[in-house]
């Protein structure tokens, strides 16, 4: 049964560009062709004045909402896309799109190379948060989309979030990142290496040639995705999640079999993993994230903001996330305020760590939709009078 | 050239028991023989009154100070042990022993299994904190040492000093335990068991049978040190340390080579610890961990140390540790507070995250120092009022 508060059953659409001319990435390597994944939920108005790209994290897809034919489960942001919801879908036009590198139908190394014939593999480009914001821009203008009402989204969502605002700024009527930096920090960088390294460690990795082998390289992706998902957990929320209970036992049994719950939960999360996500997809979305630095080329956050004065801003952070953590956020405050933006800037009590932005659904409601409605009855009523003709300049 | 605050050249020892009768441990399973290495700095005096020992962490060993023959590394913690240190040698007799379980002298998985002449592997069993601690009674015994006057360590080496504090109080005068846990918590137990999958994962582990193979699971060890190495550090200490710094280069590469420096940084160590350490004693080490929680069998920490109050405590943490965060050291000092301990209680302001324990040597020196100075001259001074009869009884 699909609740009623779902934009009920999706169909994922597809946009192929760079046929004839190639997409030149940041690192000067052509692309041709790009094709990316997406879906659309609500209906763009006739000004196509409504409209909000919602950017995914590393391992998402463009099914942020509703249900596929046939599946039971719906999108990964399904909490806060839907009539009435956060991102509320009577009023809105919502877009979500796979990101270039990514393996939900997005162009990435699992995707054919047209010089061979066979998937690119290791042969893909490294491509960049810049890169992939960019192939959003050209999948904005297919759509007819000249200014998006707002770009959504939380950790590296919230990076795509960030350098739509920094390089794109005219595009964008407001900003919501989540959970974020403007800056991978090296302790961030620390944590993707060791990801990675864990998937070059695994012999059916092949230096990434294994699309045709009949096995892929699952335990190392198992593990980069176990240390993932501690890193998106907090001490407390472990604490409340596992404790030290164990799982199907009452005693330790003194041998190397899973014993506790939270091994349990991982190992079950690292092998699940496998099933739905590439691993060579995963070195290069978190490639890009490492390469992510707005204080780059001025030295200063600020300076990448300097066109983003227009931009209305909601930026969120959460007390128990570690990995990004609240100062993170206040960096980017202070940045914005410097140019002269207004910025909204919450850092919430929670305890969920990195995963309260999917977690706290009924803060992230209230607070989003009620910085959505807020901001589009200002632009209505802007565009009211303007239309009767009643804009004047104010002494 | 040695320093002249080192202790100088030591010899490492060993002290092999449970020949005839085995050693019983926590889970049941029998052991024997028995071997522990250790080490020993200054002299016994003739009361066998002026010994600590001294514990290590998960990767240490029984060399804590000074040099091997022909070596020009120290031992790990020779910032602290030696004449005039911390653990000043001119007065204290230092003992320091290779956990059971360990690779560098001490049984386990790498020693021979009488049973079969061949290394146990993973027929050798699963071992406590309790059980090292137990072994590590047995050496004293043998040393003629009925109260040692201080045990200290920190991390895996507090565990230990806990343990001894809870079930060997009568053998303890004084207790340091530092940057540590009465409880192994859930994010604990979850970044021991990513290390371990990581081994597992690695096809040379052969379900721990590779000692007379050509190859050693040493990718898989690699990651699991790899996560060890970032949970030492801080945020803070990687920005300090690290930053955003490129290794040998001064542009992105955009290619899958080590490029930061902290990845390079985190592959060096992760490459130096398999020439160090042996995977399947990995394995045993962080076990041991997981399985420490003083609140059983009683519920409650307190519980664990009621036969505690005549032992003088000095609790220590790092307020930048999140391996082992400050509150974990304050549920410790609730709870020997409530049996009616002595307890100093310090929380160190540092950056360096865990390791700050090794790092902050000039603090660690004035706290510790002063501590067990003052404890000795007290210890002395009621010496010498019991030799000279004149200890009475106060009103």
């Amino acid at each position: 049964m699909i609740p009623e508060d779902s934009v009920g059953i999706v169909k994922p659409q597809t946009y192929t560009f760079a046929q004839n001319e190639p997409f030149m990435l940041e690192s000067g390597a052509m692309l041709s062709p790009v094709t990316l994944a997406y879906e659309t939920y609500g209906e763009l108005n006739a000004a196509a004045s409504n409209a909000i790209l919602i950017c995914h994290a590393l391992s998402g897809s463009d099914h942020a909402a509703g249900y596929h034919e046939g599946e039971e489960k719906p999108g990964w942001w399904e909490d806060c896309i839907g009539p009435g919801k956060a991102f509320d879908t009577n009023r809105f036009f919502v877009i979500c799109s796979n990101v270039l590198g990514s393996c939900y139908g997005s162009t990435g190394p699992t995707a054919l190379n047209p010089e061979t014939g066979k998937p690119y593999g290791l042969r893909f480009p490294v491509i960049t948060i810049g890169d992939m914001v960019r192939a959003q821009v050209k999948l904005i203008d297919r759509l007819g989309i000249d200014q998006l009402f707002c770009v959504a989204g939380g950790s590296m969502g919230g990076m795509q979030v960030l350098e739509w605002a920094a390089h794109h700024p005219e595009r964008v009527k407001a900003a919501i990142p989540l959970a974020t930096t403007g800056r991978h920090s090296p302790m961030l960088i620390a944590l993707s290496e060791v990801g990675r390294q864990a998937i070059y460690a695994d012999p059916k990795w092949q230096a990434g040639d294994y699309y045709d082998k009949p096995q892929k390289p699952d335990d190392g992706l198992a593990v980069a995705r176990m240390v993932g998902h501690i890193t998106y957990l907090s001490d407390e929320s472990m604490q409340m999640k596992f404790g030290r209970r164990l799982q199907n036992r009452e005693k330790y049994g003194f041998e190397f079999q899973t014993e506790f719950q939270v091994e349990s939960y991982l190992k079950y999360n690292g092998n699940n993993f496998t099933r739905r996500f590439d691993a060579n997809s995963y070195l290069y979305v978190t490639k890009a994230m490492d390469y992510f630095d707005l204080t780059e080329p001025t030295g200063t956050l600020a300076g990448s903001f300097v066109h983003s004065a227009d931009i209305k801003f909601l930026v969120v952070s959460f007390t128990s996330d570690w990995l990004y953590p609240t100062y993170h956020s206040k960096d980017m405050v202070k940045a914005l305020t410097a140019v002269g933006a207004d910025v909204t800037f919450l850092d919430i009590e929670s305890s969920w760590g990195h995963d309260a932005f999917l977690l706290e659904v009924d803060t992230m409601t209230q607070l989003l939709g009620s910085f959505l409605e807020r901001l589009w009855q200002e632009e209505n009523e802007d565009q009211r009078l303007k239309i009767n003709g009643v804009a004047r300049e104010q002494s």
